[in-house]
């Protein structure tokens, strides 16, 4: 089954990505052909989401070596992935991503090395694709047993945020593929309305129902009971089950706790970093305050973190393409790193 | 002392208002010269905030006299109250100022009607101005003792929210007047921006220290301890301390009780309504989804609730006129309504 969208994808010799930035006025295709340019397009959000970004700077460094000869290829990865890491702190995806292509710097023979940079991310999304499916169908099993189940997410951790299928969103489409009836509360999820923008817009081009709220109303939606769980996406999940994901999913947590109604977050294994212990360790985005102020305005200061942590206890589930899992996800650790 | 601003004053025959809709790009002040036009600032939310809202009805109501004869007054100033009666739902404020001027079409002769109501106006924006001072004074007791104070707030319960002082932000501009050194965090507020709009705006005038954070960054504030202290209005009290007031407040009390932050409500006496036992009484008003999503789009739909109701379990103590208060408020019932 072919996923929603072609986010992030090899187009001949560039990376061509839904350019993110312009939804949902207009769907258009952007054709990224340096690697500053894959770069920028993380930092300015046109590509985004963790998996996608992990996607997109795998991608990168193969672009590097497919614009070198085999004299300048292993510099010229380097510099790509150095590049490539310091465009956003927070998601572990990107880290791992290009740790993946860098254990090819060392194992691969120069002239080969454009070609299996450009597998190994095709790989990736493959894999990420694979494991979208996976969640979708981990996740059927946490769905109530009503019409319409009515799930309330923050942000988009869509098919806009992965290679095409989602994960927040992959138990929805696995659902509507089910013929479950299903309907999306978004909410819209200041400041750069992820939901607004493009969870409503890839559901509804998708035929799901779905309702836009705003943020400060997700805490009523809740106690009010008009929607019956929550999946959010994760940019980061502790050793110990704490969530980094976009600003705002705090506060849905505590909402989603004090009604009694489950909370769960949908994230591939790739987004699990054992070498975090808790939240406390994990590092928070701080974004430029024009994005909460239009412009600076007599002395009016924002303050724009562009992520927070939820505590695990906050945390019904964490749905992977390995199932509905529990801290400390002995399933997920590498042998010998599940002490 | 003078107050911040003139939110809402009689002026030669009409009703002046800072026309809230343009504010921070232009402060401009709209002159209402007939009901309607009142009624339609009200709904329009160019007055607005609970009690601002029950000045502009009460002066609207003399302005209906004032334009009439002694022969058609009783009937015109009866249209105009139930003209303004329909411009919102939630403020209880509005519907007591209504009522104190209805008083008056029973008890005055209809040639005096029109001096009476504009006298009873002008006697609710000076209780209004006295409220606001108090409550000030009031609310410096709960504030720490640490330099600076951060108060969190939400919506704007400020001096444009009033008949000049504010309710919220009261403490605020009296902790200023005697030197205390403080700061707000305003939330964002969507969908309307009263925090980003006006609430930064009128701090910033006055020379206090302001800081804007999307709604959903709130949370993030509480739990990270970045605040001391967090002080809202409220558009409706209920008897037992369940407290109506713009959508988001209810998330800010779960995250505020969650860090073990105290939770103030700031209000005028009036706010209290103690004909409603508990906030599932409370009506609140579901506003056009238009304000959420900018236009329709393809089906995406909004819910757009302009209010919760904050259960009074969640709520430290409510700052009022006659001090800091606690449920069942035996200091505010009216004799023999106290059980």
């Amino acid at each position: 089954m072919r996923p929603p969208f072609d986010t992030v994808r090899w187009d001949n010799g560039a990376i061509r990505i839904i350019d993110q930035t312009l939804l949902p006025a207009e769907l258009k295709f952007a054709r990224l052909e340096s690697v500053e340019t894959v770069a920028q397009a993380i930092q300015t959000l046109a590509v985004r989401g963790a998996p996608a970004i992990g996607i997109a700077a795998a991608y990168g460094v193969a672009l590097a070596a497919h614009q070198s000869s085999a004299t300048n290829v292993l510099e010229n990865v380097r510099r790509a992935r150095e590049r490539l890491m310091r465009t956003r702190p927070t998601a572990v995806n990107l880290f791992s991503a290009l740790d993946r292509q860098a254990r090819l710097f060392e194992t691969v023979d120069p002239g080969d090395l454009a070609a299996a940079l450009l597998r190994e991310a095709d790989n990736l999304l493959e894999e990420d694709l694979e494991t979208g499916r996976r969640i979708g169908k981990a996740g059927l099993s946490v769905l109530p047993d009503r019409t319409p189940v009515r799930v309330l997410t923050h942000c988009n951790a869509g098919a806009l945020a992965t290679g095409g299928w989602g994960t927040a969103l992959a138990p929805v489409y696995a659902a509507r593929d089910r013929g479950i009836k299903i309907e999306v509360w978004a909410d819209e999820t200041r400041p750069l309305w992820q939901g607004r923008r493009l969870t409503a817009w890839e559901l509804a081009q998708a035929g799901i129902d779905v309702r836009v709220l705003v943020d400060g109303a997700a805490a009523s939606a809740l106690l009010g009971k008009k929607v019956d769980l929550v999946i959010v996406g994760a940019d980061r999940i502790a050793a110990n089950g704490d969530t980094a994901n976009k600003i705002g999913t705090l506060g849905v947590a505590l909402a989603a706790q004090a009604a009694g109604i489950p909370f769960y977050v949908a994230a591939p294994s790739t987004t699990f970093d054992f070498k975090t212990a808790d939240g406390s360790a994990i590092p928070v985005e701080e974004r430029s305050e024009s994005e909460v102020l239009d412009e600076a305005r007599n002395g009016v200061r924002a303050w724009n973190p562009a992520f927070d942590v939820t505590p695990h206890h906050l945390i019904t589930g964490w749905i992977t393409e390995a199932g509905v899992l529990r801290p400390p996800f002995q399933e997920l650790r590498p042998t010998g790193s599940g002490h």
